[in-house]
């Protein structure tokens, strides 16, 4: 990445960031997370060049959210698979769509979020499991952890 | 921004990310969210050059999430208040969180995501409000939309 590193911040928003803090990695994520593999199944789905997409798939498996598997000998074939964190990033890819779709659809959507149990559209909404409300910037936001040492 | 525009691609991720998908400027939402306004104030919270900020703050203006508002009239100075679009990023900071804080850390946090009414720990996490049911890879993933013309 051209960008200065943010592995280091200490705001896990930006630590995540750190490794899908681009388009291309979290459209890629969207589409592993939506059963495609391999190289070609990528570039089929994705207005990407290439030799983009090759670097964006090293760089989601150097940060451990995909997982390079061998799936030919000869010729060496290689398929990319989510791993548990790359798969716990689905929730982050549904309150997106929720508020992508809101605010710049389209409208009618092509696909849908969909409970796969049956078939039926869900609505993807971030809440507080401790008080079961829904999050928004009103009621929800920031504050010091008064355990965290400044000097640390 | 240098990369091909996404914002008449079918999915409402990618178009949210057109506007959004940078680093920087999801740091700077974030920081706006928590109530920062002034240049002054995002320089000092982020580890950005200054023509940069200048830069991302505009294409947050003009994708419609911050609004600029001049609050001195000389010399004129200005601040970037969050518009509706951008109040309503808060539920996906709040799953980014949640999923960077599980798997990139830091552990003690600087920052707890609190109930502002207790200041108590608030746990943000992805819902289908239909089912109830917490949104998981295995559970929710996409489906065409029978009712999207493939020609429009």
């Amino acid at each position: 990445m051209q960008h200065k590193s943010l592995g280091e911040e200490p705001c896990p928003i930006a630590r995540g960031l750190e490794h899908v803090g681009e388009w291309w990695s979290i459209l890629i994520l969207r589409d592993a997370l939506d059963g495609r593999r391999r190289f070609d199944e990528f570039q089929r789905n994705l207005p990407i060049a290439p030799n983009m997409l090759t670097r964006r798939l090293s760089a989601l498996v150097d940060a451990g959210l995909l997982e390079r598997r061998r799936y030919n000998e000869h010729p060496a074939r290689y398929e990319y698979v989510p791993t548990e964190a790359g798969i716990d990033f689905q929730p982050v890819i549904a309150a997106m769509f929720s508020w992508g779709r809101k605010h710049y659809g389209p409208n009618p959507l092509r696909s849908l979020f969909v409970y796969r149990a049956t078939g039926a559209e869900a609505e993807p909404v971030v809440i507080d499991a401790v008080t079961r409300l829904p999050i928004t910037a009103l009621d929800f936001g920031f504050a010091r952890n008064p355990d965290w040492d400044e000097v640390g």
